[in-house]
C-alpha cells in the first residue's frame, strides 16, 4: 500500500471547516465546537483474527464494524453520536483499494448516522489490519442512561433477536442508535446498556451496577435464526447461544413494568423478564421449572 | 496475558464518577462535563516493529509515548489536554507484568500533564503490541494555534534541539505542554505545529496552510547530541539529521519579528529562520551561501 496516495485520497474525503468544525484535519488536531450538555466519549477497536477474518469479510463490513461498535455504546448511554477519529494499523502487503473500501464502509456508516469523521491516523507495519475509532457523542437534553438504575419490579426488555451473530450479524449488525433514541423519548428508561458481551454477561453486569438480581422467562426471549442454525451445528440449545454468544449490539433495558405493554405495540422492544430484588439471575423454563443462570460469554474490554 | 485479571487491575485504576467524570469507566462510554470553548479531538497510535522495538524499550516509555504523541499535538493547537481513551492490542503471549508495566508509563504521563484516562479497550491478539491513544483538549480562552497563519516577516522558532530522536528521545520526549501555554501567554504566536515528521516536512505543511516560504539559517538550527552521534555513524550530517529525521516533538511557530529576541531571552524557543512571501524553503549556510530545500522526512499521518 502506497501510504502517501492514500493520504491523498483520504484528505480529501475529510470535511473542510464549517460552523462545528472550527479546525479540520489539515492541522495538528481537530478542533470542535460542542453543545452545552455532557459529551459521551469512547473508543473500540476491531482487530484482525478477533473481531473479523480478513479472508472472508467484505473489507466495507470491516470499516462498518469499527464504527457501529462505539456507535452502539454511544446509543446505550441515550447521546447523539456526532465527530470520530479513525485509527487504521494496515498490513503493509494490503493493496490500497482493500484499505479504500474499509475507510468507505466505515464512513458509510458513520454518514448514516450523522457523524463527521475529522481525522485520524494510518500506519502500515508488518502485523494484520486494526482498527481504532473514538467517537464522541452528546447529551441533548436528558441525563445518560446508565447501566445502574434498574429497580425490582421493572420489566427488561431487549431492541431485536439474539444469538448466533457469529455467522454474520456481527459484521453487519445496525446500530440502535435511532431506536434509542426513539425508546428514551417515549418511555422512562431506568437503565439500558448494549449486549455485546452476552445477554446473561450485559445482563449480569445491569444488576451488578444497580445492585439487582433478574429472572428470565425463556418463552419470551427472542432467539435469532442464526442461533437456531448454530445450535443445529454444534448440539448446543438456540437459548444457550441466545445467552451467551455475544456480539448482538441489541440494547437491553429496564423500564416500569407498567409501559412494558406499551413498548412490545409499538415494536421498540421484546420484554423478555423482569428484575428482582433478589441479587443472581434466574430463568423460567417453559415448562414452569427454574434454573440458575450463570454469566458467561464475552469479556475483553476495561471500561467506555 | 489474563485478560480479566488485567481488566480488573485496570479499572481499579479509572477514576470513578466525579464532578466532570458524570459516568465512569463502569459504563457503556464515559460521560464528560467539558467548559464552554471549543475541543480539541486527537488520536495517534503506537505500533510494534514501527514506532518502538519491543525487544529493547522499556514497556513504561512504550505507554508514555502512547499518550505524549497526542498531547504534543493538543498542546500545538493551544489547548490543555483533559481526558483520555486508550485502546491497546496485546500481543497473546505477553505477561500481564509487561502489559501493567505499559499501562503505568501511559498513567504517568497523562497524570503529570492533568489528563485523566477515563477507559478504553482492549484486545488481545496474534499480532504485536499496539496503542492508540485517543485525547480531548480544551481551548480555555484564545483561538486554536493553527497551521496557518505565518506571515512574511514573522520569524519562525522551535522549543529545543533536533534531530536523532531514534537514539532514545522518541520514547521518553517531554511533550510541550506546559511551553506551548507559556509561549502563547507572553508572545503573539501566528502559527504553531509540532515536530513530528521532521523540520523540513513539518515546516513544508505550515509554509503551505499559510501560503507562504521560510528561509532558514543553519548557524541557528539547535542541534542535538543525538543527531551528532548519529551523524558520525553514518555519514550524513547532523545538519541533515536535524532538517528530516522527524519525531522531535518540539514545537515550530511563527512569531512578529520583533518578539524574537524576548522568546529567546525567556528560554521559551529559539529563532532559526523567518517566513517570507515567496514560496518554498531556503537555507542560509555557515559560509553565507544558500541553497534550496526539499520537504523530507516521516508521513505516516492522514489528518488531525
Amino acid at each position: 500500500v502506497s501510504e502517501l496516495e492514500l493520504l491523498r485520497w483520504i484528505r480529501a474525503r475529510l470535511p473542510r471547516r464549517d460552523g462545528r468544525v472550527v479546525v479540520d484535519s489539515g492541522d495538528d488536531a481537530a478542533v470542535l465546537r460542542l453543545g452545552r450538555g455532557p459529551v459521551v466519549f469512547k473508543i473500540d477497536s476491531v482487530l484482525e483474527g478477533v473481531h473479523f477474518d480478513r479472508r472472508t469479510a467484505r473489507p466495507e463490513d470491516i470499516g462498518h464494524k469499527a464504527m457501529a461498535r462505539p456507535l452502539s455504546d454511544v446509543a446505550a448511554m441515550g447521546a447523539t453520536p456526532t465527530f470520530a477519529l479513525a485509527a487504521m494499523m494496515i498490513p503493509r502487503e494490503a493493496r490500497a483499494s482493500e484499505v479504500r473500501r474499509v475507510i468507505l464502509g466505515m464512513e458509510r456508516t458513520a454518514r448514516r448516522f450523522g457523524v463527521a469523521i475529522v481525522g485520524g491516523d494510518l500506519a502500515s507495519h508488518a502485523g494484520g489490519l486494526a482498527l481504532s475509532v473514538a467517537l464522541l457523542g452528546e447529551m441533548r437534553g436528558g441525563s445518560p442512561l446508565r447501566r445502574s438504575g434498574a429497580r425490582a419490579g421493572d420489566v427488561l426488555a431487549v431492541t431485536g433477536a439474539l444469538g448466533g451473530s457469529r455467522l454474520g450479524k456481527h459484521l453487519r449488525f445496525v446500530p440502535r442508535v435511532r431506536e434509542a433514541r426513539e425508546i428514551r423519548r417515549r418511555f422512562r428508561v431506568r437503565a439500558m446498556i448494549d449486549l455485546s458481551d452476552g445477554l446473561l454477561r450485559d445482563l449480569g453486569h445491569l444488576c451488578e451496577a444497580g445492585g439487582v438480581g433478574a429472572v428470565l422467562e425463556e418463552a419470551r426471549i427472542p432467539i435469532s435464526a442464526a442461533a437456531r442454525t448454530m445450535a443445529r451445528r454444534d448440539g448446543r440449545s438456540p437459548l444457550d447461544h441466545a445467552l451467551a454468544d455475544g456480539e448482538d449490539y441489541e440494547l437491553l433495558f429496564a423500564l416500569p413494568a407498567e409501559e412494558g405493554p406499551a413498548l412490545e405495540r409499538a415494536r421498540l422492544g421484546r420484554v423478555i423478564g423482569r428484575v428482582e430484588r433478589r441479587p443472581g439471575l434466574r430463568l423460567v423454563r417453559r415448562d414452569g421449572g427454574e434454573e440458575i443462570l450463570e454469566p458467561r460469554g464475552w469479556e475483553h474490554r476495561f471500561g467506555p
